[in-house]
């Protein structure tokens, strides 16, 4: 079984490249995607196109080029990881969260104890909360490799 | 022409009340749902259910009760209004946006200036932004009346 | 708010006539259905029909003209309420679980602790599991008068 | 032709593997798939993760991750075989069925004549039943060779 | 339970009266609906519009235009019934049946049992056969009375 | 049968009133829905709202809000009629047609014989072309009528 | 471009041959699929499962088992081509082409003049009429070279 | 990531193979599809085929062959990028536009400034509005590479 597997939210750890490293070392097929996670890079994303802009309309072309990306991605993705970091308010991993619940696009969350009480509606349509990277990869393997 | 308009969000300021009093005002066919607004009610929602439980698994078993009222508002209605506030995380309000934006269901969200930049995903799949609730009436008017 | 509400599975005790009179004696605004609940009627629906046939082709015609009406209360639903007792398979409640859960109706489970273990991939679908109907009619009070 | 077929139903004898043997012998270019169908291994897919809990809350958590490999390979599939045996009472089974039908995606049973009344509900809506492993290689054989 | 019915096929014989007056007198809360029945009128649908044609234009301009009411009718009906007489091809009837099939709509057939064989991938989707209106009356006093 | 019907399209003449007024006398049971109508209306349907903005923001912000009335009216209706006049681009009234031709929507158009050529895709997915509003109200009461 | 085309309809000549050689002819990136079409094949499809039948319930029993190969190949297709010729009533055909229509895949017909006038919902819903496999080679042609 | 790219609209300049040549010299994994854009084989499409006919029926004939390719590319595709230019009234071009968004397809616009206003409701559903082919290779880039 081949999963293609969505890496949404916090970019100021690497809990990606954990994921990543992780999954290869147990040699499971699967493709990763996410979002552009070079924050400067994503601000400004639409710096080179349309009227210029400053402020909300700057952040809003640049947001809907990057829904370009990440609607693509969870569209194909057979599983989402959702990380929340303790940092920043991350509307956009919950707006994620969200986005695959509708779609019935089954998803995972990240995130440490202390997040569960104002996470519980992000929790309660997920099909699993994990606290580490490692217990994401140990997942992956039971639901690819058995 | 009549909506329904789902209000979700912030269930700390009068936000909601202001706008159902405006839009009573100037007789507008709408009818409004929202979750339960009663904090401690919404968070002893499972209490009487299932295996008693504390921590985790008391506010999954609360927020998926609550996923029932919410998620129907929301199939139900032809806009919605996402409020945020300063306080709290109110992941909740992004998860309903992300929510509606896959079901293609229109939302508007209502926050201060303060508060572009994060929530500049969310803001993104909007329609509009908003930032007081007068404003959200004088929206319905226009939409409906015109 | 007003709901309509499908009661799924056993036929043998009158947990149906529970959940509508606790709910009437709310006074809530909800519109039950279910299943044909007569045993006999049920079983012979098709015997004024088509080829005359016994057997496997008897059950067949008479299951494919229940699920006409099974399958249009399931579609116009908010919410079902699937029953399982003690006796009896009832693979036809389990597979009205999996028939809501692939459309992201909502449901909730109605059975005894005992059950907990076979039922873990129905309950782990559903919203909340409940054990008796008078949590049921709190659980529809909490949701609809909040 | 190539097909996907998912196996869902009884673990405890080695009818997967008569189907997928004969499929085999006979050059069908089918990919299988089941859920994990080690019962240990699958009721403890959760004990990795989030919060200790046992009875409910660990059957729950182990069935919300199973669900992600099953619905994602019944999503895939362009065919589904679900076993039902002598023993237990495999609601899982029948909730796939119902999985399947509102879906859309085409599923044949396997069970013995004993079970043809209890199952009705879940034949009536399945293009066929099967008696044996070897009946079931025989269909595809007609199905993908024709 | 009130439903929607959708009566397609045949229009040269009174099955369709037969079917509407049966039901009013068991008292069912039924809507019907279907094609235009006037012969002459349903060819002409599009002769006062577009430019004049003749011949497979004329045809296909009349066929689209009823097809508005048409599809409007199956997609807002909770059952068709698909009538198919001795004489003429009736391949709109067909039409129907499969259009019904691909969304989901029960729908039952209506014919003589010397069309068995040839109507066989029809009736391989519908819900059930009859051979007389009265037992299609008999069929919807059953799914709507019980 | 009732119906209702969406006017997109030209505003400056009164096509709308026109066949508002012929159903009206035909006593047909249409409710009709349009976009607002008042072009300085629409234009400045954003001005209210969000940061101050000029140019391509501004229309930006007006298009948002008024797709909140367009697309629901389209998703509600069972038929749209699409008129096309001899002035101006009326990009959006070709928009209006692609958006029911993904969704099923049946559309009949509204144009001279002069603009046959270029609206050849527009006409290709429509149900019908008319030239003139009575021929659009013959139509409606041929389909509610009959 | 690559297509995948079902052909659907007519068994009795050998149109199916003559568009595929076409095809290969041109060197076109067509997967063509169909229904089984050797006729005993077909109608014996369900002999060898489930209860011993004869009549309508033989028909049924094949006919189900024949829809997972049609339904699949359907559903898969970029286009189908579906034929009618003048012999026998092909009502398989016509709802072939009724389940293509309400999924909005593209079909074309293939069929005499002669059957214009009694297929013409079948032809309204259609994006082409031929009436010779050359047209349809051609077709195919303008469609994946240009 | 690998992407598939519709580009819809103007025919009349050579903003397509710019785009497809500057992807190409960045390496990009994008498949581009688009309509037939040999003006005089577009018209002539149906020409081959159906009854002879002139004016609207030709167009039409043609028009609804072409559909065939249009929105299986549509469907297809990862993004669609929608050219207005100066000249003819590219009604095709916003009709594309509608049908992704109705599908939630994302697309973006290239179009000059002087055509904002016109295009305000296309533009209003768009991620983006480019004024040159080499912000579209630009955005591409950012898309795929980041």
């Amino acid at each position: 079984m081949a999963f293609q597997v969505y890496l949404s939210g916090e970019i100021h750890t690497d809990w990606r490249q954990q994921i990543i490293d992780g999954c290869a070392r147990q040699g499971l097929a699967i493709t990763f995607s996410s979002a552009v996670t070079d924050h400067a890079a994503s601000d400004a994303a639409g710096d080179g196109l349309g009227p210029d802009c400053e402020g909300f309309w700057r952040d809003h072309k640049s947001a809907k080029i990057n829904a370009i990306r990440i609607q693509n991605a969870i569209q194909r993705c057979d599983l989402a990881v959702i990380r929340f970091g303790e940092q920043y308010r991350q509307w956009n991993a919950a707006f994620d969260a969200g986005f695959c619940a509708a779609l019935g696009k089954p998803y995972i969350t990240l995130h440490d104890a202390s997040l569960v009480h104002p996470l519980k509606e992000v929790d309660g349509a997920a099909q699993a909360w994990a606290q580490t990277p490692e217990q994401v990869v140990e997942l992956l393997c039971y639901l690819l490799k058995a």
